[in-house]
């Protein structure tokens, strides 16, 4: 039958349904939780944050494909089918995270937070500030977000830094790998960008003690993070003691250690936080649909599968 | 003798006096007000906004360097001697503009003050937004300035339009020209971005009649005005009417009909407006210092002065 399984949790759920039955109209649909009919039919499933278990029944599945740019949701589940897990990468969602990356980096850049203070108290006064030259953006996680964020960072006239696991190169990006080369690639960084996946390495890396080891003398008055790749890579409780004791200037927050973040959370108010709610990259459900049925059209015809996670690597 | 008559008023008239005597310790430096000496003496005058007829004792006056990106400040003089009037244009200066652009079109793009508001009232919510593809930043005054800030737009992925007094080509951007090609400019502009000089015909362009012709249907939820160019392009009292009715969605100041802008002024607690104190493009002394003193160099060698202000045009 090579029916296609949805199961997505979130804010709209439809969206991602109405853009399957526009464009394969004749193929069979499996939604959850309301659709889901003989589960032997289901021979791809795209999914988002579905409850643990689900896929187990798919004894003729063929792939799973995570609808976001993040695969660790799919990973949860004790009991996924041994099947490829597909993640996205897809033009639109790399040049929303664009936008956002260099939105947030101008916003500590330019001072926009001491700007919106002085509007609030009517103070005309200018507060100078360097060129972007003077200032190192270090990016951590050189994947195809990583790239395009420093290619566009690069561009307006940041220094880029890049960190990775493995060693990288990118051109005109100082770049940084493993363990030991984290120290260096801190020390150099004025604006702190995180996009890093969730796996067993990154899980608590920005604590306290990375915090302290970012460029303190920088031309920015402190170092800043920024933080849209994974919730799970960050000590909410170190991030906010750092802003406290001046080790941080700034943070932009897009991820949570748990989200919806809590109401409750000190973040929401802390005068030196902006918080978005995950949407960094959020795309437009139809271009990630596309992108998706392509995939499932090509493996259709005989070729291969393309960005097959490492189960081993978590990404 | 060649002396530079350094006449600045602003927040730091001695940053660029420090500047000049490090950089050219030997020349002879006069500076309004305190130390004006013989006037005579003075062949080139580097000059922000100094008050009317104080050139005019300069008897030997080969050249007049404006600081900053406007020149309108010296032309308010009806004593100015009939010398050339240099326009700064300098990479650091056309660097911190794009940045400033790509800044608040991104604000406006990703609605950011939306998230603000959200962030205020500790509500996690997701406001669906367009692709930057689906946008178009319309920039009126296509110079050195509009040009840089046109590619890093292109960059990110925005569509850009470009309106100029004369025809104008620039690789990816949709030109219009002229008091004919103004309605269709403005037609297909989604953020406008005012990067226009003072000039007669610039004066009160942007009145609540030029607003209306703003795309109306486009996919932010209404037009988007920033105005980094000069204030005297802008009628405040139809920007603020705008905005209360909703022809204009929001809107980015960073130059005013008077400025600094009178704690009086609505503008200030308007909740769609944004307001920065003419900063956009502020650049480093030291940077702009150098620029005018290789001009000077080249000059004393023999060579032509570049950036020479067209007197009838205005710029």
């Amino acid at each position: 039958m090579n029916a296609i399984l949805i199961a997505v949790t979130g804010p709209e759920p439809e969206a991602w349904v109405r853009h399957f039955r526009t464009l394969v109209p004749q193929r069979e649909l499996r939604i959850f939780p309301a659709h889901m009919g003989d589960l032997d039919d289901v021979a791809y499933a795209c999914v988002w944050k579905a409850p643990p278990g689900i896929l187990r029944p798919c004894s003729n599945l063929k792939a799973i494909f995570s609808i976001g740019a993040g695969v660790d949701h799919i990973f949860t589940d004790p009991n996924l089918p041994d099947v490829p897990v597909v993640r996205i990468v897809d033009d639109d969602l790399t040049m929303r995270m664009g936008e956002y990356v260099v939105l947030h980096a101008l916003m500590h850049h330019r001072f926009q937070r001491a700007y919106d203070t002085q509007q609030r108290e009517r103070i005309w006064r200018e507060n100078r500030q360097p060129a972007a030259s003077a200032v190192t953006v270090g990016i951590m996680g050189l994947g195809v977000l990583g790239r395009h964020a420093a290619d566009l960072l690069r561009h307006i006239g940041f220094r880029v830094a890049g960190w990775s696991r493995t060693p990288q190169t990118v051109e005109g990006v100082s770049t940084f790998h493993g363990a030991g080369g984290l120290d260096d690639f801190l020390a150099t960084t004025d604006i702190l960008v995180c996009l890093l996946p969730r796996t067993a390495e990154t899980t608590g890396l920005i604590d306290m003690a990375l915090l302290r080891k970012l460029r303190r003398d920088g031309p920015l008055g402190g170092p800043c993070l920024i933080n849209a790749g994974r919730g799970s890579t960050q000590i909410e409780k170190d991030i906010l003691a750092a802003l406290d004791d001046g080790t941080l200037k700034g943070a932009t927050l897009d991820v949570f250690e748990a989200e919806p973040l809590s109401p409750e959370s000190r973040l929401w108010t802390h005068p030196k936080v902006t918080i978005t709610p995950h949407n960094a990259a959020a795309s437009a459900p139809g271009a990630l649909v596309k992108n998706m049925l392509a995939q499932i059209e090509r493996f259709e015809a005989g070729g291969a599968l393309q960005n097959v996670v490492d189960r081993q690597r978590g990404y």
